[in-house]
């Protein structure tokens, strides 16, 4: 799958992901009137909405990028009805050929990671016959846990040819208080990283590993130094746009090879309409103005790597 | 709901948890089978056994013990209908009485987090009316992002009088990897126990804080300074029995209030049928054995905490 993706960004000359973490007051006003209208303020209706808004932005942008990343925390916060959605929008995304990866930080100790693993990556057994429960290609893992609660994850990924990425260093703000204290004079994102980097060898891709890591784009000088300490480490920079990050700040994150990066923006294009930049589209062709958002970051990104 | 908590254990006499942690090896065969014969092999057919096997073991249980603990990833793992049964589970507890710790060690930025919490523990907007997705009394979280990543699950504690149990110290074999690394001479651990007590001021109940901690069973010495560190925090304490912790182990995780502490068992008590020492009861009778299990572990820990 990575060798997927890679090969994704090279054809869409885009190193982004579109992260698909819907909203309610992302979603226009027309949308929610009209599943409201079909099934009421309900979880249904919810869910009919996001999935509305989801497919308006998958049609307006899939043929522009690589990859989408839903967040599955805005889902599930609607509960089951929220879930039916997120599935509903990996399966709509891996038919449009779109890489999908979960972000799903989930992470446990060895049991039940691998339970997490089958069911978003793998297949889970049922007497004699076997089922995808949600069926991403790449999920997001939190590594806290340490090497056993990680393993499973990738003794699925060499099963099915998925990947991962894990959580290094996060983009929010509070992410140095626990991530940055000094071990051995060295930051413990570091330490994470070197083992994100020794797990990744163990699966290795054509140039680089399915195993990946998360590093946030609001923290660049980090990056950097992961960059370099991680070279074959594909990484998911979160945090470009309304958290932040610009092009500029990114370009330490890719390879001399101008890959190994892979750039995620949520809100910045998906609720693209409501920035002032994007407002005369109106909300009427929200959709539009996230197409348009997804091309103005692609230029950003690839000006940026172009001038370094 | 730490008072109520605190209120069940004391009127039951026990400290512990049942981890409903389905996995379809403990699921005795003829509910296996019952369950095929009405569904077929499927997801529906492995949700419906899931939840006539959970059904036993509460039936069996619920009027020796505080609290269950089901793990969402075993849930999960079945992808929607998976998860329709965790929900329906967390409901049938909630009648029996019964106080609900979701472990579902989620975690994220701040936006996202928030979304966790309102789908976990409070209640999502949809238009000018709100659901509880999941409804959970307690849920688990993972500190990996720190403050901006916990906070949000605090601000809907306080909303809707629930509570947390933060992973402070993990109870598998590789926690120590990134949890036990030191920094300025002390375990990450300790610095995160220390974190969680001082979020655990910020929302006190009548003797402790709303916001507990997860230290595992198999660590007793990291659990004596653990206490010491969090005098007024509540730690749920996994590992006990299959993962190898004992009653004598675990007296340090409680206060000299007998309090303070409260221990959880899975496969130990919803598979003790197939233990040596409950087979007698055979596979007919597993919630049965269940019940003896759930009996000795209660006598195991009270003997312990007698005898300090």
């Amino acid at each position: 799958m990575i060798n997927k993706l890679i090969d994704k960004i090279q054809k869409t000359h885009a190193p982004i992901v579109v992260g698909l973490d819907p909203m309610m007051d992302y979603i226009p006003k027309q949308i929610q009137e009209k599943a409201f209208q079909e099934y009421g303020e309900t979880l249904e209706g919810a869910a009919e909405a996001i999935w509305q808004y989801n497919k308006g932005i998958v049609d307006a942008t899939y043929d522009l990028i690589p990859a989408v990343k839903p967040q599955i925390a805005m889902y599930e916060q609607f509960g089951i009805e929220g879930l039916k959605v997120y599935k509903k929008t990996l399966d709509y995304c891996q038919e449009k050929g779109l890489v999908v990866i979960g972000d799903i930080k989930r992470g446990d100790i060895g049991s039940t990671s691998a339970a997490y693993a089958v069911g978003h990556l793998g297949k889970v057994k049922v007497g004699s016959r076997s089922y995808a429960g949600f069926n991403e290609d790449f999920a997001t893992v939190n590594p806290y846990l340490g090497s056993d609660g990680v393993k499973p994850f990738i003794e699925v990924c060499k099963e099915e040819k998925k990947g991962l990425f894990i959580l290094v260093k996060t983009s929010n703000p509070s992410s140095g208080e626990f991530q940055d204290q000094l071990v051995n004079g060295r930051p413990l994102y570091e330490l994470v990283g070197e083992k994100v980097a020794q797990w990744g060898e163990e699966y290795m891709g054509e140039q680089y590993s399915y195993i990946g890591a998360v590093v946030g784009a609001t923290y660049p000088e980090m990056g950097k130094v992961l960059r370099k300490l991680m070279p074959k480490t594909f990484i998911l920079v979160p945090g470009y746009g309304a958290q932040g990050g610009k092009g500029a700040d990114l370009v330490h994150f890719f390879n001399e090879d101008g890959l190994g990066a892979i750039v995620n923006s949520s809100r910045g294009i998906i609720a693209a309409y409501k920035q002032e930049k994007y407002a005369s589209f109106g909300e009427e062709n929200y959709a539009d103005a996230s197409r348009q958002a997804a091309l103005d970051m692609i230029a950003d990104i690839n000006g940026a790597l172009q001038n370094r």
